[in-house]
């Protein structure tokens, strides 16, 4: 019998744990590579919806070797919430003790969200983008977007960044804030088409209720590298068959999880095993080439999974227990069974 | 944009509720009610396993429509933990504002699983057992065998309670425990055949890790009700078949998860649509009968759903409020959108 304590870590704990944005993308590399080289566990996430695409909990889990802890994310997607001035994603993930499934700490992950999706954005431009990207297309503003574009332009230093996104308020105050960060023009593009037109790395993280078409299959030229992981079809669907090599995350999730991008293309047949050239972590793992020609059209959807959010809320623990940041929280005393 | 505060209860402070077993089964009562009604939202509950049966996580998520609240409960079932003095199942529910997808609270909920499930147990025998049963054989000493045994007595009030567990100490010591708090004798039995033969009401709580028949169809007397629901098939598979009556708690929830009692009946297609008579919640609601004659032999299977958690879950939260008792953690400072 012992007591057990564990860390909670607010969303004001993970701001202040200043991650930089290189260690975070380095993080998540691992995390890639680990699942290219099969050293995670990880089911495809499930789904609670109350009222589909505007309110509905998505639900992550994994096991991580090299890190040695079991995790399980809950993230909420409630399209609505800026009109409460909320974020659209609350998220929270439980670390655990992989050998008794002990809870060892409870993280704020709305942070994480954002952190790690622009990571794997980051680095699939990484692996697959061309040499010397000039150009950035980007669309949406919201809370991963903040990531993505910091990251891309970390690796790349871009010659232009064009940003849009629905709402005229939402696409100025995101650019206004990255210029600030970056100390750098940023345009605000009112229309999807000349936001990505001739880019050479176009993000599409919109977040659609109903399907449009904001990338037309003729605006990817070639050379060009496009993501894509809005929940809903937000580009041309002929995408995933005309590019060269259409790449994913995790490959069985893709197929079992029925929400996002291409999902309806999956569950339809139509998008099948033999359309997708491999997944990101193999890539990442050395296993696969990622780009191998300065022509090459490739497009890398990622729903994002359970492993990215165990690495960066692991990291975040090791941050949080030399910082003394986070509050310790008696779970049980004198644990036993009863 | 607003401070987010959440409230945590540990383990001790669902200790502190002192939630009394009447009012426990009077709420998961409502919950198998509203779950007949389906004022529910409730996908199957998904697993991450690390190492089957030994250690794995239970995932459970749903909406109930009375109570207005979402939740997500991540139970761990780790067989071994006993080795540490950890209970096998350390749990976690979050609940959530289903408007926002906003957490409200963190509870402990190794209790709660405890508790609705024991509630569960002396609802279905409630609905299912013999009028004024005398004898209860019951097979299991782990946290959840403490509440069946102490609500089916506050139910029927037996002449004659036997148990039995794999250990000799566990179910010394859980007999002598129950013996105290009930104020009268139990039977230690040595053999799970001696406990259940003839017994009014059978309920097998064991946890086994390979398939072993601890309940012959044969000991099931006429009259009898059974309710058997560990991870592993510990009574004769011929039983869900020969019975007048197979009861489950969620049926699409039997065909979906891969574990449990009858699981691999049900994967296999042997077990199908036309053997269930019906759920525990048509029965609670009044669309279905239960027990209709004294001769009638049935079997409850309950692999225990996320509705029971957040009725019990929200019971604990209304309580804390009332009494003061739990930790307010603050989880978001002037929430907004990025």
């Amino acid at each position: 019998m012992s007591d057990i304590d564990l860390l909670f870590l607010s969303k004001n704990d993970m701001d202040s744990l200043n991650l930089s944005l290189s260690e975070i993308i380095q993080t998540i590399d691992q995390g890639l590579i680990a699942h290219g080289q099969k050293k995670v566990i990880m089911p495809s996430k499930s789904h609670l919806v109350l009222d589909f695409p505007n309110k509905l909990f998505n639900i992550l889990k994994g096991y991580v070797e090299p890190v040695d802890a079991a995790g399980v994310k809950i993230i909420g997607d409630f399209h609505d919430n800026y009109q409460y001035g909320f974020p659209s994603e609350f998220a929270m993930l439980n670390l655990y003790d992989p050998k008794t499934g002990r809870p060892i700490a409870i993280v704020d992950a709305t942070l994480i969200t954002w952190m790690r999706t622009g990571a794997v954005t980051a680095l699939g431009a990484k692996y697959l983008a061309c040499d010397k990207p000039r150009v950035l297309g980007h669309i949406g503003a919201r809370g991963t977007s903040w990531y993505n574009v910091r990251m891309l332009d970390l690796l790349f230093d871009f010659e232009e960044i064009r940003v849009t996104s629905k709402r005229p308020e939402s696409r100025e105050r995101f650019a206004a804030a990255l210029s600030a960060e970056l100390d750098r023009e940023i345009r605000v593009m009112e229309s999807t088409k000349d936001t990505v037109r001739d880019a050479d790395i176009i993000i599409d993280a919109s977040r659609l209720l109903d399907h449009q078409v904001l990338v037309a299959d003729s605006d990817v030229k070639p050379g060009a590298h496009l993501q894509a992981y809005g929940a809903v079809l937000s580009v041309e669907p002929s995408l995933p068959f005309t590019v060269d090599k259409f790449v994913v995350d995790d490959w069985n999730q893709c197929k079992i999880s029925p929400y996002g991008q291409f999902a309806d293309l999956v569950q339809k047949g139509e998008l099948q095993d033999e359309h997708v050239y491999g997944e990101i972590g193999e890539i990442a793992a050395g296993l696969k080439p990622g780009r191998e020609s300065p022509t090459e059209r490739n497009l890398f959807w990622h729903k994002g999974f359970a492993v990215s959010d165990i690495m960066l809320g692991m990291l975040a623990v090791k941050k949080a227990a030399e910082l003394g940041v986070g509050t310790t929280l008696r779970y049980f005393t004198q644990a036993q069974d009863m």
